[in-house]
């Protein structure tokens, strides 16, 4: 069995114990929300002594099954007051499973800036008062050269140190470079108020997971293999255009959030949809790639790397929600812009998501005007360097808007909206109000449905059936784009499971997984005092019509209010 | 009875309505809680166009019944997020009174910036886009100018049009000086958001109340005033004292709140007290006042009038809350810049408690120094003016925190603590965390019981008792400074009610009237979202010890739980 690394930062106390035999196939979103629920009081100070970071990884992590090395972070979100989990690619989910590791919980707070290194000998707090205030990439850098460039590097830029709620923790990817973030709800400033500012992963383990029944494995993991290399979504839309092939689709629809989520379609689109990116990267060539994977065993890879003019690679990869945050949002429509706001963000630390939703805000509020690129560079640089204005920026959306005065603020429970315009795209409206998570879009993503995304028929059941089914895959330490090949057979991943730990669970041991870690989710954030009345969305989605199809989110609060139904999630 | 005025700003529509009869006798606090509870969805955006201000007088408002006349202002808060009601003395509530009107409810949003005229003639809604940015001294004088040096103005400064949460609504004294605050909770920003400047009440009403039972009135109204006229705490220490009288006592418990609540003694006591206050005003003469009152039938009279060095006024009152947000707690031990700091932010239009408090964050914070009164006053003048740093303190204590990263931010519910030390001052541990006020002093002040204020036991039934007792005073318009002398004998102001009214209540009646509104305050609170979870105290009072007596709050848990037990409540 796995371990579970527990360190005192506080105390300087490092030990190891055992996985609860109950917790065995339970990783990520799921374990962390046993977790918090255990051992956080939900009504604790996010930035305060009783919070607790948790990083954990997968059951399947350590083996070769594409793109279920996810490393989740989770800890009671100083964005939202309520229960966090954000995950990213990158080595560093593999390394840790490698090592014979299932989760690190970090409690406390170090006496100065340190980092932790975990290996094969064991793991150690080390102060490093010498990394204060670099940017992600410089601190990737030095470490990776200090401890050894195949190490995995969990980490914070400027924005966690500040304690910005916008600050998101970023692991490398297989080059070294720290581009996947688990980007929302702040967590970076958690990990920023224990006075952490790297974990270091060596690549020195070496457990081996041991299927019980090799053979079902083997066969197992070629059909999920197989599915995934054979659905035009995951074998060919995703490795070409990545997740920016949404972006075309999305203005289509009406969908695509533009000027502080003042519009569904965007006359830029073009310049920087899917085909635009593809197009450029190709045309530069260089060190850019359309085609890219953030960790070792992925075979979808939709991931990029996007070049500077000179064919130097400048951020990896450029996906869809920033395209449209840092995009339409904020009215920029070039590549080239975006993706300095992306690489400068990642260098700070920051999620894309919440600083282009508050960048828009402070746009409407009129401190820039949208498609102001060169100040939007100003503002982010600022946001590094903590100005005041940076500050303002840096704890997003919702307390821009109110400094700012505005009132049009794309939040749900503190957290700003994905690049999903739950207007336009209904099933979002149900996803952004009741996900535990605030409005994130990867709680349940509906735009690939087959449903008239305009009407309000079906999205509730939509979307609630899409948070569980996602519950389960983002407990298992799945990429959540398996799901578009996997997601509607869950034999394959259930297969794996039973071969690789001798169980004989059913098709609906995904269904009911995902159910049990959302009413934990549920539950911490009940106690935190979440209740039915923070289920909704800013008062404008219900009242201002958006264009290009004049559509508000009429979902009827019935639908809302069913969503929790005991019977459905009891079951 | 009584009528009701609804303002449809939005449509510029003026209508009567009856008062219900079974509201005859609920007035203020009581009569905003069933209004908003009816008429206001507490999920709402409290800027926004479903929010109404209800601004309301009492059944006791037109009579010579002393400190019977407060106006109440309410609304959902924008600071808290919860139900609001905040009320202050001056002429407003008399003179409505005698216009034969029990409230204003003001819905929607003025195109322009408006004032309401009410007079015997009806009321009118003026376009005044002329008062634009004009501070409320400046205000007052141009409107009593224009329409009669004995009105009333309700109104607001700077802080409200710019829709600060610290933003109070501000009304005339007697003088005709904008200097009685409905200062808690952000009550200016609700009546900002509608675009209204003022409320000008003419002093042109006619209407009497009739006692049903002249002689009993008589007698009644006698025994309450003796009351008052022989009790030394309303016939002495307020009328020589004022408020600030409470200044040695609440130092000399070490519940006086310094520097950020981190102390509960300030070295610098004796230079801000009541006796010190006193006796430079004695000393300074020309305009200066130690006894004054607020209201025409006021027979306590605690407020004074605070000269400048000439003896000119400067500011009126200069009240204990002020002196210690804006003093102790800020690290200041001078009056003339206490007094200084009070008249600015009655010009803004500041809540003093709230603006002291978000200063002691920024102190700790180091955008100043705690003591440096000149960045202060240069602070407080960038709040009025709106520059970026006055417009994060013009937020508040909560939001300035987490702008500038402190943890140690004294709020319950959004809104900051006034001058009790919830540690030393336990009972006020059970009222910050209770009330649907959030940490409001009015709700129940419970420092002037016969009790050892730093032990635990007997707080939860005292500050429980006191909020009840509070609440029916409130509903009945009175200022809670006549409860000293007569809050533990209800039947006098019972039989005044009786005698006025002609109903046969009997003393339960105070008792059964503030359960039942602090009901309806707690039914919107649910309804908005709040849960026991928001029942408490920020961390640090449960664990950081304050000096001197080093102390925290320790009220078991239990107790806070059992404060809403149905059977006390449900009696």
């Amino acid at each position: 069995m796995p371990k579970i690394l527990r360190i005192n930062l506080t105390a300087a106390k490092i030990s190891y114990e055992e996985l609860p035999d109950e917790y065995a196939l339970w990783g990520n979103r799921g374990l962390i929300a046993r977790y918090l629920l255990d051992e956080v009081p939900p009504t604790c100070h996010p930035l305060g002594e009783y919070n607790k970071l948790i990083l954990a990884t997968g059951p399947l992590a350590g083996s070769n099954v594409t793109s279920s090395a996810r490393l989740s972070a989770g800890a009671k979100s100083p964005l939202t007051g309520g229960i966090k989990e954000s995950n990213a690619g990158g080595v560093a989910g593999r390394l840790l499973a490698r090592l014979g590791l299932r989760a690190l919980i970090l409690e406390g707070r170090a006496k100065e800036l340190s980092i932790l290194k975990v290996g094969k000998e064991g793991a150690e707090l080390i102060p490093a008062p010498e990394l204060k205030g670099l940017g992600n990439y410089d601190l990737a850098s030095r470490l990776l050269n200090k401890y050894g460039n195949k190490s995995g590097i969990i980490s914070i830029g400027q924005a966690g140190e500040k304690l910005f709620p916008t600050a998101g923790i970023f692991v490398t990817d297989p080059a070294g470079s720290p581009s996947r973030a688990c980007g929302r709800g702040g967590l970076g400033a958690v990990m920023g108020s224990k006075n952490l500012k790297a974990v270091v992963i060596e690549n020195n383990g070496n457990e081996n997971l041991r299927p019980v029944n090799p053979d079902a494995y083997r066969r197992a993991v070629k059909e999920f293999h197989s599915a995934i290399l054979q659905h035009p979504q995951t074998s060919k839309a995703y490795p070409e255009y990545g997740t920016a092939g949404l972006l075309s689709t999305m203005n289509r629809l009406g969908g695509l959030p533009t000027r502080n989520f003042s519009s569904g379609s965007f006359e830029g689109a073009e310049k920087i949809c899917g085909e635009a990116l593809r197009a450029l990267i190709l045309d530069r060539g260089g060190e850019g790639r359309t085609t890219h994977r953030c960790m070792d065993t992925c075979i979808i890879r939709c991931s990029n790397i996007f070049p500077d003019p000179e064919g130097r690679a400048l951020v990896s990869p450029l996906e869809y929600e920033t395209l449209v945050l840092l995009g339409s949002n904020i009215g920029v429509d070039n590549l080239d812009w975006i993706a300095k706001f992306n690489r400068l963000c990642n260098d700070f630390g920051i999620d894309t998501i919440e600083i282009g939703a508050a960048i828009g805000v402070a746009m409407e509020a009129g401190i820039l005007n949208f498609g102001n690129a060169r100040k939007v560079e100003e503002l982010l640089k600022e946001v590094g360097e903590g100005t005041l204005l940076g500050r303002v920026i840096g704890q997003g959306a919702e307390i821009t808007g109110r400094v700012l005065g505005v009132t049009r603020v794309p939040t749900v429970k503190g957290q700003a909206m994905a690049a999903h315009e739950p207007r336009a795209i209904k099933g979002m409206t149900v996803t952004y109000a009741t996900s535990p998570m605030g409005a994130d879009h990867t709680a349940g993503i509906t735009v690939r449905a087959q449903i008239d995304h305009r009407q309000p028929e079906g999205q509730m059941e939509l979307s609630r059936n899409t948070q569980v089914n996602v519950a389960a895959y983002d407990t298992l330490g799945f990429c959540i784009f398996v799901m578009p090949a996997v997601g509607g057979q869950p034999q394959l991943a259930v297969n794996i499971l039973n071969a690789l730990y001798g169980t004989d669970y059913r098709d609906d041991f995904l269904r009911s997984l995902g159910k049990k870690v959302i009413r934990l989710e549920k539950a911490f954030n009940e106690a935190a005092g979440f209740t039915e009345a923070h289920d909704r969305l800013p008062e404008f989605f219900y009242s201002e019509k958006l264009p290009p199809y004049n559509v508000v989110s009429d979902i009827p609060a019935e639908d809302i209010k069913r969503f929790w139904d005991p019977d459905f999630w009891e079951e």
